[in-house]
């Protein structure tokens, strides 16, 4: 049943949380939960504001849709605010999509593209993963470039 | 803006998602992921049944339904499987209470209950988070009993 081996997932990069406003939706991590907003960053390609928290190894990542063709807004529409993927770490990303590939996972991105904060990234469909948008990323380091 | 205090939040403690079978669900988070099932515990008053995956500092919770009543076959009837709830480990649930409390939040359980895993635990409502069912959670140390 088990089949643990040494390179796969390590910790949990960060978990996105889609809301309507970051302004608005701050106020609870700061003054409710005390954390510390890190930065906030715009990735035009998705349409998305994000404003980073760290808490212990991990990060809580909002996302604001910027225009009506993100898939935040999208979300929005269907769901409401609410959480929305997962990420994790991975120190071999093409290993991973493989071994997803082999379970027969649907993948959303069949290789890595470029993500914020300097990451590779690629997302797993939540139909293969019990309903759960998840994302493996790998920090480039600076040999990648 | 910030209002950073020293005993606030310091870490995920556990991240629940729903699934329909804690058998099928596995399968992805051994086989694609490589996590271990650390152990299966069943809530019989909230009828559900939990499979705890250890990620770094964090825990990865599946919750499978026991019963129709079950809040997480409730769940399940109106979202299908995902993303369930968040929770935060405090050191001083009361006190995260009352602040949450003081600014506005809506406590599902104004004071902690008796959760898995000999913890006290407490529910924020989704209203009051951003759309995230958000959990407080204090392990119980041996001067607590």
């Amino acid at each position: 049943m088990y089949n643990k081996k040494e390179d796969m997932i390590k910790k949990i990069d960060h978990l996105g949380f889609a809301v309507r406003s970051i302004d608005g939706a701050r106020i609870f991590y700061e003054q409710v939960l005390g954390l510390r907003c890190e930065r906030i960053e715009e990735v035009a390609s998705q349409q998305v504001r994000t404003a980073f928290f760290s808490l212990g190894e991990t990060h809580i990542e909002l996302l604001e849709p910027t225009g009506p063709d993100s898939p935040i807004a999208k979300f929005l529409e269907r769901n409401g605010e609410g959480m929305h993927h997962i990420g994790y770490e991975s120190d071999d990303i093409e290993g991973d999509l493989a071994r997803a590939d082999e379970q027969g996972c649907r993948l959303i991105n069949a290789s890595p593209v470029a993500g914020a904060d300097n990451k590779r990234i690629a997302f797993l469909h939540p139909r293969s993963t019990h309903g759960v948008l998840t994302e493996i990323c790998q920090k480039e380091t600076p040999c990648d470039r």
